[in-house]
């Protein structure tokens, strides 16, 4: 199935007019490494889930100018009324395959700011070309996945279905959602082309209007009950919700006297805490104490923390917009940096952006991220640049602290985050399923919210490479 | 160009069990009207401005159910594991074709909360699989195109350039949005595939990563200047920003000497109102009065507003993260309710769903929108359902007041918003150019901005309505 926003046209066009001028001056080989990282936790959160990385790899392995996005391009002109491109270096993107390395952290493990959750090593103008949509992809999958864990936490343990599609931003804002969603703990969609792609489990029974449209409740749940007895959860509040509930069960018996059952209720209105307590002993009094209450209506994980407080008696939860859209934090600052540049003697340069704001100053070097442990617990994650390495005990200066060096030495066990996805432009890694991915992203949220309490998880560089931080930065100020 | 997402899957899935339950009761074929309104006013706001109509149009043009969409559809198993649909109802959609009327108000009209956006009339079957992708599409293209209106109105004319790719809500999330923000009033995009599929302007130079890509700033600037003498906005902030804008100067006297001459500098970091007021003596004083200042970096309209109180010297702006994830309301809280069905013997049966919020009370009947004019000025908005017609000076109640009836006499003119678009599922409107709608929208969005003070609009119910939709609350409660 073609995906059409997946075209090598999905950039900034500063993308373009830059790989033309890497061209024009014949340095669209030099060998260049950027990274991929955020600059802070989203929802006001102390973690980030990362996610999308499938997506990046679909997305390159389809990564080819076509004849009309050449066309597209010579039809340009600049403000001379002169064609912005022209026609040799259309033909040599025409003939442009991807070629570099990229390396990345695998999907739904958790991360933290100024990590790199991409590096990208290869030809300038390759990796220039590709930023944007690298970015789109990793910045939003990794939002909504984070978002799904801080919902799925708060459910504890309960389903979370992602109902986001109808006020998602845009079609594919809403299939993306859902990967990322169920990779990060929701147990299904409602929505179905992102079943059909991803083989997310779908779910869903009826909406107000299949209610609506029968001269009454009753008959529209029998009719319901009628047509589908083996998928009947019935959304209970068109018009009363107590009263729903009453015929909900009438149903469930008739159901029952057919072999049958009634698998659920759905609440979308009204005080739904106290609502499902009503509801769950009305269910119960009839015999009907395997009966589901779904919720649905503006959740999110504060609303579901204030639930299971209030004694909600709430089975399974249906997030849709707050979810599907990061509603309090709708963007991941995701940014993507050049770090280092090989000369024309084949040695590194490393680069370096400044900033009035020190959170902004880019981290020269080819890095490679090591987690550490200790107790089973990850203690402290630190870069270290490809060239420079790290010791097996190493110092460190922490980010965001008053730069003071810290030793690792308690230290049981580490792991390097960063995996070879593609080298010189060939997949070397294998594909993984979307529900192994999602057991572990579970598995690695369980982890954090075990094992780290409440305090800022530590990222550090490694002491040498933050030496040559501090002199590039000295050298440009 | 095949768009993925513009599939008939793109629909919550309990759209699919309540068609497969339509047609298990021979109802599928049952006449039904559905309206899409929204509820709440975006960004605390005083309107919304329509937009997404053209994309429901090439999604309608698309919508037919394909084998694998079937396939996958004959895949899915219930909770006793048996298929969820029957091979017959598989075979029902694959013969499907869309025979409904849409009427819609144009893209790039000033609507209000309570107005149907979109009437859909036709079998129950096809009106309920369109619900989830109408909204999807409709909510999120008219919540930008109203962020990037409020965006432009705070830019006082200044041209806004549209640069939220890498943050917006995924690859087509950010293509939408590319859409909507140039019908609301932006004059280009940084999207290049955008501006394939919509022939939107593209706009964009180079980023940091040029810079650093270089020696010094001086020889990249240099280096720009070179391979792209027309198009020669130059971003200053990498190290200084003021020696930057002094390394631009240098550059454009170069660039003057061989015919050509710097277009721009570009700022996106610091105090950008301070530093633009610098920049701008120091090209004045070298001559480079006409030097464009853009600006970039966390902008929305509050941003703007307070830069032009202090008295920035910015010629344009581009507007990120802010716009194309309409980050302080990232979601329009577009809903679709079934108003009437046609019963047996042909008489409309009038619909309506109950709810303990009033806003959430759906309104029954077939709905036009005649907006009256006074002086030149729109006064008022009244819906009124087609059988029952509305009188020349009606009487009508404002929603969101004491229900106090209103009559209108003092009018000159009036229009009624809802115009065809798709007759027994043909198209009857000629394709629009975006660059029309766009002039539409902005002379909309200027003459609201200018007639319509700071009271809220009102927006009411025809009389003889809204006596109807009072008797159905009394019958349902």
């Amino acid at each position: 199935m073609a995906l059409y926003t997946y075209s090598p046209l999905l950039a900034d066009f500063y993308q373009l007019t830059m790989a033309y001028g890497y061209w024009r001056l014949n340095m669209h080989e030099q060998e260049a490494v950027f990274h991929l990282i955020f600059r802070k936790n989203p929802f006001k959160g102390r973690y980030a889930l990362s996610c999308g990385l499938g997506s990046v790899i679909d997305f390159i392995k389809q990564w080819q100018f076509q004849e009309d996005d050449l066309a597209y391009l010579a039809s340009l002109k600049n403000h001379q009324n002169e064609p912005f491109f022209p026609s040799e270096f259309l033909d040599y993107l025409r003939q442009l395959k991807f070629t570099c390395d990229i390396d990345a952290i695998p999907e739904g493990t958790i991360v933290f700011p100024n990590e790199p959750l991409l590096r990208i090593q290869g030809p300038i103008l390759q990796c220039q070309l590709l930023e944007t949509s690298l970015l789109a992809i990793i910045n939003f999958q990794t939002l909504i996945a984070t978002k799904a864990s801080r919902v799925c936490y708060a459910a504890q343990g309960d389903p979370v279905i992602e109902f986001g599609m109808r006020r998602a931003q845009g079609p594919d804002g809403a299939v993306s959602a859902s990967r990322a969603a169920y990779i990060g703990g929701c147990v299904a969609t409602s929505n179905t082309l992102a079943g059909k792609l991803f083989d997310i489990p779908v779910r869903g029974t009826h909406a107000h209007s299949w209610v609506t449209a029968f001269p009454s409740e009753k008959e529209a749940f029998a009719a319901y009950a009628q047509v589908m007895p083996h998928n009947c959860i019935l959304l209970v509040d068109t018009y009363d919700t107590i009263e729903g509930v009453q015929h909900a069960i009438e149903i469930g018996k008739k159901l029952r006297a057919e072999g049958a059952d009634l698998l659920g209720i759905r609440l979308d209105s009204g005080d739904m805490a106290e609502l499902s307590i009503k509801a769950r002993q009305l269910l119960d009094t009839a015999g009907f104490e395997n009966t589901l209450i779904l919720a649905s209506n503006s959740l999110d994980e504060y609303v579901i923390e204030k639930f299971k407080q209030k004694g909600a008696k709430i089975s399974s939860w249906g997030v849709g917009t707050n979810l599907a859209t990061a509603y309090d934090h709708p963007a991941l600052d995701g940014v993507y940096k050049l770090s280092a540049l090989r000369d024309q003697q084949g040695e590194w340069q490393y680069k370096l952006k400044l900033s009035e704001q020190e959170v902004k100053v880019s981290n020269p070097g080819r890095h490679q991220v090591r987690r550490f442990f200790y107790n089973e617990q990850y203690v402290m994650d630190v870069m270290y640049d490809l060239s420079l390495g790290i010791s097996d005990t190493p110092e460190a200066v922490p980010f965001n602290t008053d730069e003071q060096v810290k030793k690792l030495d308690d230290i049981d066990a580490y792991v390097d985050l960063l995996e070879p996805v593609f080298q010189q432009g060939e997949l070397v890694q294998s594909s993984k399923s979307i529900h192994d991915t999602r057991k572990n992203a579970i598995k690695a949220v369980e982890d954090f919210y075990r094992i780290q309490g409440e305090k800022e998880y530590t990222v550090a560089l490694e002491k040498h490479l933050h030496e040559l931080k501090m002199a590039l930065i000295k050298k440009h100020s």
